[in-house]
Order: structure tokens, then C-alpha cells, then sequence
């Protein structure tokens, strides 16, 4: 029986059994002095004014949609969760900020700063891989002044990045549709070493299905795979190099073969087939195909364009490859890194057909062909449009750097102290902040397609299925809409409170598979990469004249209104 | 006596007596698995071959200047050469390899594993901080074929974003010239923790004058600097959260003064003098500079447009700073972080001369003007064209992300082994690689500016000044040269040989000292960030010969040409 087209057991790719290994520990990654100052300096101004207890609440948001597209994935809360589980300051973190705060600065601050941890916070976020939009609140902090403050930085750089390259990933593999498998190779490229381990998570959690980061595996249970390299194939320049020269065959009942006359044999039949020039073949890429053969007989999945893909990597592959189905191994495929994938593609394929019929070999007929060359979302697509035979995909530096939009710019903004609504007004309407602390929901109609995210005051009653309800869509000339849900849903969750993670962590397994069910439910309209429909995020009526008054109260001087 | 503009001794910004801290340790950040599965696929091919011993050289290159410039700078050289001094794998890593490759893998393959090392690899290198430019080899990394292929991943991923943000922070520095300070501020914006931290280190290196970033204080001595956010001036909504309200002159000599009555009476005499009205000044930002100014009345700095410049934020700041003023202490400035910055920052320069003039207090005149609001490149050009009266400019996301450009492109070719040299054969003649081990030697014009830059193999002599050398220059219609040196450099040096580095690591304040050195010496024509003229890199005729025999050889099929 044929193994499925696509096949990718390349070397390695496996899933991790028992699941996710332990997590890396977040204090290596984000030291807690990995933040801007002027947390450390404002901290010291609330602690003089005897404000670091006021009890504070930040939301984490998001502005634009990234890629120009509909929508993003929420990404990064569990390491925010290990974080602030974790948070405290050292004596060698503390030592260095009386280093760096001036020298008159208060020394019951630092023994205040070395207490610190994050038992007072409460933390409610939207689910690790849930489909959000711009302008809706995916995170509240709330506890005292002081630390809420100071988590603003790490919470964002936490968020910011996974949730980037997260939805590009989504991005890719929605262009790709579900028929090709997706591996993510960038770490060479990504911005830096954990860049690139973050990239390999967090592409495999929005839709990818493998890496080449062997380290992701260990940490995270994503699948990895790889072959080989260019450098592998010239590193060879003659047959003498391949070594050992024999192989036993699969049923283990012959002696070992002699697999370089075997395939020398089978070579000679090949180019006799395609009207090849053996004269063109190099003996080099022979004996890398060789050597890798005999070291993996059943993993062998060569890079075939090191010289001349039709000239001799071909060849070279199918004369190793039906030595291999000789005895009794099945190859698994080619691998293109150059030129014009679609149409080398096809060729690869009509050429693996004949071989298949003219040599009787049905393993030919499903050999898997990779294709990698700097792949962007656009090469994606036109891979839906263009006639091509390319099973797997490797993407690399437009995956990792997310070349389009390489920052979510997510911000962190102060929506209440000790009860009190707080906003900020800028001339930018864009960048005024809505007040108070809030439930969010999600409405979905009669087909089961949310249509509508609505922010509401925490305190008033939540929407209801089946009943109008009156709101104020965000970013449009402030007109009025009357919606009817079929179905609310309410968007986040308590994930943290008493120094305790209150949901259990998602693997990055459950994560992937969160990110699919999201995206499922959304309506192909608000999923279009280009010029997709833009989703409604509203603002309940309630929530909308407070934030109408307390604009009022602003602008004629007054900061403060009450909500009620 | 008054400070120099942009004097910037804002809270926190000095240089860490005694000089950078501990490195922080390379193996958290780059574990020995955090690289691509085909490196140990491709490993265990050669051991089985027997090839694992065989003498071999990588050369680490990019093919293209980033950003559209005509040069860029090495860096993250001190990362690698932490890293080759501990490359190791430990018993867990061998562990979960064991459980990735094929099961048929000889288990004498993980103890070879188990005890490798880069003792036997020799590392050359351009110096950390270096000019450079598209298709020379910075680096080459000499030793036995496993261990120096298994490097690749690693050392690409260390110098491919470092020398990014580098030369990216040279180039805003470039934009910007000499006069305005650089606050680098982009950590929350960062692809991932560690992207923010090595940002703020090569930014820092590249031309910056600071960061936002303790960490990056902590570890490499950069000076550190910030104030306050927005969430802080929000935060306080009336002048009772004003507290303490005292504050000692700067003499001593008086009793506590009440801080607060007398910055009511300064803000009635800025409000008369500039015909404001005082109905619109918030007193919550007021209660929010008194604060920060009693904590910190050597460094006081605020954010003045949380509401309106000109109508409050402005206002309050003078109120406070003339206060301030009073008990001797000197303010130090403010911060603008939205809006046309040139514009409003003419208008704060003009407020603060008059006050200067009204009060007669000269502390007035030297006063800092900070300002970030998503600057680009582009907008620090226009800093240069377009009035304003900036000191110092904040950039977060375009510096760290390096939106222009996300990815340099560093590859790692082989060009010999066993003493033979490689070559790669691509259809897309810029995907060619330059065989063989080489020499790398700067030229040098009669005004001391290098003009080209002379790839040579390495046992031939070297280039000398004053006599014409023939040359073949890269990227051409293969048209030959010749040209006549009035001195010649050696760009590379030995670093790292029999496990041990052979030059002092460089401090992030000597790569920075050698950025300014490098740059300084290269003409202005290479140096415009906009269509410079391109720098030469060419082949001498020798190696020149060695590539066209090369190649001819690999087309007539024969892969190996000695290079005699």
C-alpha cells in the first residue's frame, strides 16, 4: 500500500511521546530587570506618594490588525502566566537599581522592591489561540499600582511577538489550505536565538505542522525534520567517498548488498529511460545520495538541485531511490530549494510517474516532493494557482521576521484606579483608550458565525441570546447599531489570581488545536488575506456614555466622573 | 553655569562604574539543540562515511547590503565565540536526539556526540564592530567537517540579527549626525525577550547613546534612562494624591518648603505670562509632575502631552520646574511623545526662552526636549531638514524590528575540504559560492579612505601598497581591474583556536568606539542612506582562475579541480 502523498516521515519528524517536555523556565528568558526604567522610576514616585497599594487595572491591546488582515491569534499567556507566577527582584536586581536610581532615592524602596511578587494580581485573558480583533481589551492586570506597572513590559514582549508570527502562520496556512504539510525553518534567520525558538512554537501553534528547530522539540513536542544541506552534497566529489558501500536489504534474510553497483546499475537504465547524459551526472551528489541512503535506507529524502536538478540530481535520486525499493526500502521523496518550484515540480513528478511505470514501482507514486526558496504568503498563494506537485512546503525568514508587519504593536494601557475609571485622550481619536474595567463578549448569529465583539462595563448585565441589544461599533462615525444575538459567548477568563494560575496551561498541541477551532468558526469573509470584511468591535451603551462623559469631564478640565 | 543642551542625566542614565558586568551565559541563550535536525541527520551520514574527521571550511557571508545601503557592520562575534568556547551536548540533548533519529541509528554515533567540542576548530574572523560589505567572507570557521556543520545554525543566528540592529543604529545615527542623543526604548516591541535585549546591546554598539532597557544596563554597561509613561500622569486625578507635599531646598539650609503652594503660585504667573487659561490645566497632571518632581527634584523630565501641550502639560511642567528652580534644584527637561514633534517642540522651546527671559532664571535656557512617537529612519532624516529644537529622540519598533529590512541573510557556505576547495553551482549566478580558503584585504586610497576590499586565496601573497594589483571585481560583467593601493589591511584575525579565544572579547563600549572608528574612515559616497555608491569587493586573479576552472570543471561534470 502506497503511504499517503505528503508523507513527510523525514528524518525526526515525530511527535514527542508524552506530550509537552517541561517548559523552559521563563526567569531565564525574561530576567525581571528586563524592563524599561521608567517602570522602576514612576515606581518609586507611587511608593513616596503612598500610592503603590491603589488597586490598578491595565488592558492589553492591540491596535490594527496585523498583515492588513481581519483578524489576529492571541498568543504568549501562558509564558505571561509562568511569568507572573515567577515575578520577584533579587538581591543582585536590586543592588543594581540603587546603582541607577539616584542616590537620594529612599532605601525602604529597594527593601519594598525585594518583597514584591504577584499574589495581589488578577489577570483575565482571552484563551491561549483565540481569533481576536483590534481594539478589543485580550488581557486585564489588576492588583496594586506598583506591580501592575511594572509587568507593562514583559506582558507586551511576551504577547507581542508570539501573537505576531502566530497569526502569520495562520495567514500561511490559510493560503496554503489544509492539502500541503507547512515546516517552519527560519531560526537562522529570526531575530535572534529565542526569536527563533519562539517562531518555532508559535508557527506550529498557528497552523504549521513541523520544524527544523531541534530544541522545540525537546521543549515543546513540535514535531522536527530535516535531511540535509547543500554544503552536504558538495562536500563529496567522488564515489570512493561513499562509504559504507552496502546495505542489507529490508527482509534482513540476504547478505549485505553492494548498493553502489546496484544503483550504478539502475542508473544506467534511468538515464537510458530519460534519454539522460550520464556523462552530465556528477559523482559527487551520487555519493552523498548513497552515503545518506545506507545511513538512513528508510528516511531518504535528498536536496536534489545542488548542481542541475534534470541533469543529474534527479537521476541520482531515482537510481539510489529503486535501489532502495529493491531491496525492500521505501524512499520518501526530493527536496527543491531553487528556481522556479511549480514548474520544477511538475517536472520532478512526470519524471517519478514513468519511473513508477515503465520500473513497475509503486512507491515512485507517492513520493513526496518539499519545496523551499524564500516562501512568502504570496508564493503561498500562487501556489493554489499555479499547476505545481508540491507536498511540503519549508518557510523561513517571511515566517520568522514576519517581513510584511514585523511588530503586533500591542500597548498597555491604565483603564481604572481604586474604582475609579481612568482614560487617556489624545488628538489622535485612535489612540484614546476606552475606560474601565469591562466583560467582553462575542454575539454570534443564526449560522454560528460571530459578527460582533462587545466590550461592556463589568458590572452591568451581559447580553442575551435572542434579545436586541444597542451599541456603539468602535472607529466609525459613532452611529448607533441594534444587534440580536443567537448566541453570547463571554470572550476571557480568569487565568490568575491569589499567586495562583487558575486554568490549567495549554500545551502547544492544544494551543494548535484552539487556533483551528477558532478560525473555523469565523466567517471565510472576516479570514480573506487581502481586503477581508472588517469585524465589528462595539461598545455597549452603558460603556459608551462613560466614556462620553468621562471625555467631557476631560476636556472641560475636570479628570474625574463616576461611572454611574 | 548652564548644562549643555541635551543634557540628558535623566533618572538612571550613567555608565556602570567599573565597566560591563558578566556576560550573560551564552548556553541559556543558545542551548546546543537550538539549531536545525539536518545538522545531526547530515552528522551521522558523514560519521558513518567516515568523514566526520575530514578537514573543512565554512565561510559566513550575506549577498546583499541591508536597507538599501551601500554597507553594513559586523557584530555579534564575542556571542559566537561564547558559544563555540562551550559547545557542547549533554547527556539530555544526546537523549531526546536518540529518540528523534531512526531507531536503526548506531548508538556509538551518540557517544561520539556526547563528546564533541570546537577543539580542534579554528575560528577567523572580522573584528566585532566592523565595517563590512555584501559577498565578503566575515567569518571562516575551520575544523573537522561535523563539528563546524553543526555550528552553522548557531553562529548564523547570532551574527545575522546583531549585525541587522547594528548596522540598522548606525544608520539612524547616520540620519540623525552628532548633536541630538539616541535613546534606544524598544523592548516591548521586540521579537521576543531576548530580541529586545540584543537590540538594546547592538543598537548601543551601533551608535546609540542609551536604552530604555535595565537589563541591558545590568549586562553590558549600556547606560539606561526613562522617566514616565502616560499611565503615570493618568493616574492621579487631583492634587491631594500629591503627596508628600514638601520638599527640602537644595541648600539645606531652609525648613521643608510646601511644594505645592508654590508651584499654585508659579503656574499663576506662567498662566499671566502667557495668557493661558488656567480653567484648562489638569490638576491631575499637575498632582502627577509634583509627585515625580518631589521623588526626583534632580531629575525631573515628565511626559507633557498626556492631555493637551500647550493648554496643560506645558504649563504644569514650567510650574513645577520654577519651583524646582527656586530651591535650587535645576530641572532637567521634557518629553513629547505624539503629534508633529518639530512643531511642538518650537513651541516648547519658545515658552521655556520666555520664561527664561520673564523669570530671569538661565536653568531655562538648557533645558532637554525629548521626543518619540514612532520614529522611523525616515523621520530622523527630516529631523535634519525640518525645523525643531529636539535633543533627544526615542525609537522603539522601526530600530529593534528593523521594519525596512527584518532579516540580513547570513549564509555559511563550504569552500574546502581536506585541503580541496568547494564550490556551489547555482542557476542564479549571485547564489554562486567563491571557492576556497581565503585572505581578505582592505585597500586603501591615497586620502586613507578603503576603496575596495580583495578577496585572495589564502596562501598566496598578499596585495602591497603602491604596487598595481589585477583584480576581477564581484557582481560584474566580470570586467578586470586594476588598481594601485596606498595601503593595504588584513581584514581578518584569528579569534578562537584549540578551544581558546586568541583576542579579547571586546566590551559593548569598544565595539561601539570601533563602529564610529570603521565608519568614520569610510567615504561619505558609501555612506549616503539613500543610493550610495557601491563598494568594490573583488577576487584576485588568482582565485579568480580558481572559481572559473571550478566551475567549468563542475559543468563538464568533473567536481574537483585542484586550485594549482
Amino acid at each position: 500500500m502506497a503511504a499517503p502523498r505528503g508523507d513527510t516521515r523525514a528524518v525526526g519528524e515525530r511527535s514527542i511521546p508524552g506530550g509537552v517536555r517541561m517548559e523552559r523556565s521563563i526567569l531565564d528568558r525574561v530576567p525581571s530587570l528586563l524592563t524599561d526604567l521608567y517602570q522602576f522610576t514612576m515606581a518609586y514616585a507611587y511608593w513616596r506618594a503612598g500610592r503603590h497599594q491603589d488597586c490598578a487595572a491595565f488592558e492589553l491591546f492591540f491596535r490594527q490588525n496585523p498583515f492588513g488582515g481581519g483578524f489576529a491569534l492571541f498568543a504568549g499567556l501562558s509564558d505571561c502566566l509562568n511569568y507572573i507566577k515567577t515575578f520577584h527582584f533579587t538581591d543582585e536586581d536590586v543592588d543594581f537599581l540603587r546603582s541607577v536610581l539616584p542616590p537620594a532615592t529612599d532605601a525602604a524602596f529597594f527593601q519594598y522592591l525585594r518583597g514584591l511578587d504577584c499574589s495581589g494580581v488578577t489577570l483575565r485573558a482571552v484563551p491561549e489561540g483565540t481569533v481576536v480583533f483590534a481594539r478589543e481589551p485580550l488581557m486585564e492586570v489588576a492588583g496594586p499600582l506598583v506591580v501592575v506597572q511594572l509587568l507593562e513590559t514583559s506582558l507586551l514582549c511576551l504577547v507581542n511577538y508570539a501573537s505576531l508570527v502566530c497569526s502569520n502562520a495562520a495567514r500561511f496556512r490559510l493560503a496554503s489550505g489544509h492539502k500541503r504539510k507547512l515546516l517552519e525553518m527560519g531560526l537562522r534567520r529570526a531575530q535572534g536565538p529565542d526569536g527563533g525558538l519562539t517562531a518555532s512554537r508559535y508557527s506550529y501553534i498557528g497552523g504549521f505542522d513541523m520544524t527544523s528547530n531541534v530544541q522545540a522539540g525537546l521543549l515543546f513536542g513540535v514535531p522536527v525534520s530535516g535531511t540535509m544541506a547543500h554544503s552536504y552534497v558538495t562536500s563529496f566529489t567522488s564515489l570512493e567517498e561513499a562509504l559504507p558501500k552496502t546495505l542489507v536489504a529490508v527482509n534482513g534474510n540476504r547478505d549485505a548488498v553492494d548498493l553502489i553497483s546496484l544503483t550504478k546499475s539502475w542508473l544506467g537504465r534511468v538515464c537510458k529511460l530519460l534519454g539522460a547524459d550520464p556523462e552530465k551526472i556528477h559523482d559527487g551528489e551520487l555519493a552523498a545520495f548513497l552515503s545518506y541512503a545506507i545511513a538512513y535506507p528508510k528516511n531518504f529524502l535528498p536536496v536534489i538541485d545542488s548542481y542541475s536538478v534534470t541533469c543529474s540530481g534527479l537521476l541520482n535520486f531515482c537510481a539510489v531511490a529503486l535501489a532502495l525499493c529493491e531491496l525492500g526500502y521505501r524512499p520518501l521523496g526530493v527536496r527543491l530549494d531553487s528556481g522556479d518550484l511549480c514548474k520544477q515540480s511538475l517536472d520532478v513528478r512526470s519524471v517519478l510517474r514513468l519511473c513508477s511505470e515503465h520500473f513497475s514501482i509503486s512507491a515512485f507514486d507517492s513520493l513526496t516532493i518539499v519545496g523551499s526558496n524564500n516562501i512568502s504568503e504570496q508564493t503561498m498563494v500562487e501556489l493554489n494557482t499555479k499547476e505545481n506537485e508540491i507536498d511540503v512546503v519549508g518557510v523561513g525568514t517571511h515566517l520568522v521576521t514576519c517581513t510584511k508587519q514585523p511588530s503586533l504593536g500591542c500597548v498597555y494601557k491604565l483603564v481604572e484606579v481604586q474604582g475609579k475609571p481612568r482614560m487617556k485622550i489624545s488628538e489622535d481619536p485612535e489612540k484614546s483608550t476606552v475606560p474601565g474595567r469591562k466583560a467582553v463578549y462575542r454575539l454570534i448569529d443564526a449560522d454560528g458565525y460571530p459578527f460582533l465583539d462587545l466590550l461592556c462595563l463589568a458590572l452591568e448585565s451581559p447580553p442575551e441570546a435572542g434579545r436586541p441589544v444597542s451599541c456603539h461599533p468602535l472607529g466609525t462615525c459613532d452611529t448607533p447599531l441594534t444587534v440580536t444575538p443567537a448566541e453570547v459567548t463571554c470572550l476571557r477568563q480568569e487565568m490568575f489570581t491569589k499567586g495562583q494560575v487558575t486554568q490549567p496551561l495549554s500545551s502547544a498541541a492544544q494551543s494548535k488545536e484552539q487556533v483551528q477551532q477558532s478560525l473555523q468558526k469565523l466567517h471565510p469573509r472576516h479570514k480573506r488575506l487581502q481586503e477581508p470584511d472588517s469585524y465589528t468591535v462595539a461598545l455597549s451603551e452603558k460603556l459608551h456614555m462613560l466614556a462620553r462623559d468621562l471625555r467631557r469631564g476631560i476636556t472641560n478640565k475636570n479628570n474625574v466622573v463616576s461611572p454611574n
